[in-house]
Formats: structure tokens, C-alpha cells, sequence
């Protein structure tokens, strides 16, 4: 099976993800400025959930590059995926609804959590699909990243009780790690079509 | 006609009504327990109502793998299965904000039996287009699992004025069904690829 | 320039139109049959704007077969068509809650005229860029139920302040004659590949 | 890599901005002349931000079509473009709420003031990756266009606190600007394919 409208479904629900979140935005009636203070936080959360959306969407492009073809297997690895990125929405609307109550702000954590994990598992998926020596078990390699952006996730949540602030940091330092360029795929792919020609 | 565009027109509303399930959701104000074990039936509905718009794209999307080509009637049969998927999410909320009443319970039900025909009659007029010593036609065969689908809804819509939870599980059984993988389109695309090499 | 961002853009659109309408409907909150009964015209109308929608997507997904390359000017015929289809939900709601009102059902109409005029002048771009001896030229004919639409439309907003539910009628008696396969495109399209072959 | 999904992601992005901002016009109840003249303000503005997103899906997909190829850099200007888009309803639905405001009016101003840097970020980022003898770097020239826009969106955005609606009207104007059929990139390809024939 060719990976054409998965890709294309992906996109679709990512793409409608990142749009929707504005909805949840208030918009404050009047011009004073401690009306204008109090959304301060709401937009740096709606920031924070579009780049992490925005890091998704991008690891999911660069990584399926590699993919050759899909499976059952893969098709719902890849659901399981997007369906922990469709309550990102969710919790960045309940954390501002409730100010960064401690409960939120864990939530809002444990979601960014399970979307990592069901990331790995599409890896995973993916991988035992092609095989150890594909080009896609090449390009992930040892997956360091992904590895320390799940510690710092739980450490963020056991956090989030006591200190909710540092919480936040953290889900902000998790996505800095991410913003800077990855480029094993692009590196992997060049060094592919220098070979092949 | 070329089958692109129904794909990717498919695609599209199936991921938007998948996104926009998460705008049903209702967030509890506070951080109590109480509060929070009210939310779970919602978000298991959630859930169970995603896995079936999951199992209706990852069908369709193996089912359009044997698809040669689409004529007018076919994209009137798609559209009439996205119409009765477009009302999942309407009774997935109504069924949420009346507590699981037993006439809404009814109605998940009957909307999920109508979509099941709709694609049944959407397989019937995929077959009648390309023959039924087609690709498509083989790949479907009996169609076992489609009937007593179909079978179990009936008696779930049924026992909704009885026993709502024991309608509730049925539906969550036809899921379960249909998420145990369906290999019938791989292996037939497999065995095409392989005697066209 | 090819057609096919600008297909994929028109597909996006009216795939979000046609599920975002389902967000108007407003269930009761009883089971009462009275309640239910008040649903009805509600659902009706939905079920008309949908047949709409999905009467536009395929027409225009039958007509783009024999576009062979866009331009400017049809990137923007194509945007003022979508911008009156974008505003069918908005008038199918704004009729059902004010319960059919007769300003309201006249404004539904006037909608479905302007939409009906934006692809005729879609039409006319598209045939001025392809030539009077183009496919897309031959394939269009007169466009007798194109003209006959428009009449209709123009009657049925007369009589909306009048006989409300003649109008309403009006507006079904158009979809159905549209739901009547038009095979112009089709048999055209047979008959290129035909002589090609 | 590929801009197939790039452009894809663009598209999804663009078509559902086009369509959630429906959602924000509110139909008024009554069918008085007061009652609809209300209405009318925000029909515009609807209208003014319907054409900016079309105009920045046109922009968009003509200057791709001279892309021959994208990195992380691409993927990221691209997003950052896609951030301020998805604004523009946010603010064109605070505008109308606040009954054009003076903050609001420079708020729309200034959505559309950092969108348009976000596009001549993504142009140079773009133009780093091709070179500066590529098709896309001689397609968009001195951007004069762009410049002068630019300088519009800040006298209007000063211009709100003072007149308001002379700073809408600076909005129009931008737009008409744009709205001016810019054939830069189509004679260029033109030019190209001759050159190849």
C-alpha cells in the first residue's frame, strides 16, 4: 500500500488541529490593560501548542520521507498518534480556562506525553515494517531526543503540583530541543541520492 | 474519472469530523474527583466513536486500493456514506449531554447501522462498476464480518430501551470486531504484485 | 500552472462546509415525540444543503477532469464560488432558528443564486482560457439546467414572502433535478479516450 | 524533499481559516432594516479577510510553483507564515464584537502587518535555499508590491487611534493592491516551458 493518504490524512487532521485552538482563544471585550495583561498567558500557550504541533507535523514529514509503504499495522499506530495530538486542543483550553490550575497543567503534560510515546511506537511500527538496515531504522538511530523529551515530560508532571510554573518551563524546554533542526533524515536522504546517481 | 480527488475529499471530511468530536468535550471546572469520574463515559464514547471513524478510513482507504476507477454514482454512494459519519459526532455529544439516555443511546446506534449500509451499498456499487471477477469484488468476497455487523446493531438498537450499557457494550463489540486486522485487500494486492513481477 | 492545488484547496473547503453544519443542528434535550417532531424540519433542511454542497463538489470535481491548466482568473472564480458556498451553513442556520422565516428563506435562496451565478461565471473563465473548441467548451453544451436553476431560484425568492414553503419545495425541486446523473463529462471524457486508444 | 505536503498542510490550513470564520458572523434575529444594517460592517470585513486569505492562497501557490524543493527551514518559515493567518479570523471576529474599536482596528492591522513579514521571511528563506539566479528568485524581483504594502499597514495601524475608519480603508486598499492580477511568476513560467519546448 503506498503511504499517499495517510500522509494526506495526517496533514488534514494536524492542519485542523492548529486552526480549531484559535477558537478556544477569548478575546477580551475592552482595551484596558490588565484586560490585555490577563490574555498574556493564553497566547503563549496557544504559541506553545501550535509549535508543538508544529514540531509533529514537521518529524512526521521528515520521517515519512523514508517510508517506502503502509500496513494495517501502520495505519493505526499512526491514529494512535494523532489522536493523542487531537486533545492538545483540549487541555490548552482547560489549563486557560481554570488560570494553570496544578490539575491542568499535569494534564496538559500527560497528553504532550502520550503523544510522544505513541510517536515511538510508530517508529517502532514503522521500523519492524522495513526493517533494522532501511533507510527509516538508519535515520532514527539511537532516538536521544525523544528519550530525554520523555523524562523531562514526567519530570514536569510530578512537578506540575507543586511548582506548575516550572512545569510549564519545562514543556517550553522540551519544544526548544525540538526547534532545533533535526537533520538526520536530511542528511540520510542527500547522502541516498548521491549514491543512487 | 480518476480516483484522487474522491480520496482525498474523503479524507478531508473524516478528519475534520474526527477534530471536531474534541469540540463536544466538556471540560470540568474544578480538580475534584467526583467531578472528574463524571467525564469518563465521555471520553470512552469519545474514544469509541474515533476508533469507528478510524475503522471507516483505514476500510475505505484499503478498500480504494482495488479501485480502478469512480463514476457519478459511486461519488453519490460515498457521499451519502459521509452523511450518515458526518451525524457520528452529533449523537456521540447528544448521547453525552443526556446522560446516556436510552432514546440517544438508540440513535448512536441507528446512525452507525445507517453508515454501515451506506458502505455496504457503496462496496455494491463499486462491484457493479468494475465486475465481479474484479479485484475489488474478490477482495470483498462474503463480506462476514460487514453482515453480522449489521445484525448486532439491530439487536444493541433494540435492547437501548432495556439495557442501555449492555446497547453501549454491543457497539463497543462491532468495533472490537472490525479493529482485529482485516487482511483480505493486502493479501490480494500482495498476490497482484507478485504475479505482475 | 496545474489544477491540482487548486482542486485539493476547493475539496478542503467544501469538506469543511459540509461537516461544520452538523455543529448547527441543535438536539433536544428530551425524548419527547413533540420535541422530536420540532427537529425534523431542522434535519431537513440539512440533509438539503448537504445534496447541495455535494452537488457542487461533484459537479465541480466532473468539470475539472477536462480543465487542462489554470491561471489567475480562474483561481479566483474558483475563491468567489467558494466564498457563496462558504455561506450556505450560515444561511441554513440562520433559517432554522428563526423557524423559517420568510426574509430567511428568502436569503437561503438568494445564496444558492449567487453560488449558482459565481460557477457560471467559472465556467465562462474556463472556457475563455481553454478555447471554444476545448473540451471543457463542448462538454459544458448549452448548460440547460444551469439556465432553468437560475429561473427557478429567482421565482422561489418571490415567493417566499408569500408562500414560504412553495420556496423551500423550490429549492428541492432544483437539487433533485441535479441529482439526475448528468453524463456530459463523462461520456465526453469516454469518447477522448476512445479515440486516443 | 518533496513540497507535496507542504503545500498540502498550506492548503488544509488556508481552506479551514476561509470557513471557521463563518462561525463568527452572527445572523440577527429579527428581520428589521436596523437590525440588518448592523449586520452590514461585519459582512465587509468578512468579506475584506475572505479576500486576504485568497490572496495570500494565491501568492502562496503561484510562487511554489517555481519551489523546486524544500528543508526545515522552509517547513519552519512556512509555519510561522501559517501562525499569523490563523489570526486573521481571531481578530477580524474581535473587531466586529468591540464594534470596531480603535485597539481592535490596529490589532487587525497589525495581524496582517506581521503576516506579511512572515511571507517575505519565507520568499528570503526560499530564495537562500535556490539560489539567487533561480527561477523563484527572478520571479519575485524588487517586490515593490510587498514594500509598499508593508508601509500601508503601518500608517493605518497608526492611524486607528485617530481614525478608525480610514484605517480600514487602508486595509482595502492593500487588498485591491493585491487583488490586481500579478503575472510575474506566470510569464516566467511561460518563458520556461517555451524555452523547454
Amino acid at each position: 500500500m503506498t503511504k499517499g493518504r495517510l500522509e494526506a490524512f495526517s496533514d488534514g487532521v494536524i492542519a485542523i488541529l492548529i486552526t480549531i485552538m484559535v477558537l478556544e482563544l477569548k478575546a477580551p471585550q475592552s482595551a484596558s490593560l490588565s484586560e490585555l495583561r490577563a490574555v498574556v498567558p493564553s497566547m503563549l500557550v496557544y504559541v506553545l501548542s501550535y509549535i508543538y504541533l508544529g514540531i509533529y507535523w514537521s518529524n512526521h514529514h521528515h520521517m515519512f520521507h523514508a517510508v517506502h509503504h503502509v500496513n494495517g499495522a501502520i495505519l493505526w499506530a499512526n491514529l494512535h498518534l494523532l489522536f493523542w495530538l487531537s486533545l492538545v486542543p483540549f487541555v490548552t483550553g482547560w489549563m486557560n480556562e481554570t488560570h494553570f490550575a496544578s490539575l491542568q497543567v499535569a494534564a496538559y503534560g500527560a497528553v504532550l506525553l502520550l503523544a510522544a510515546c505513541a510517536y515511538t511506537i510508530l517508529t517502532r511500527v514503522l521500523v519492524a515494517e522495513h526493517g533494522k538496515d532501511s533507510l527509516i531504522a538508519r535515520g532514527l538511530g539511537s532516538d536521544f531526543k525523544g528519550n530525554i523529551s520523555l523524562a523531562i515530560y514526567v519530570v514536569a508532571i510530578a512537578l506540575a503540583y507543586w511548582q506548575r510554573w516550572i512545569a510549564c518551563g519545562l514543556y517550553a524546554v522540551v519544544a526548544a530541543i525540538w526547534l532545533v533542526p533535526d537533520r538526520r533524515f536530511e542528511k540520510l536522504l542527500q547522502g541516498k541520492a548521491r549514491a543512487e546517481s
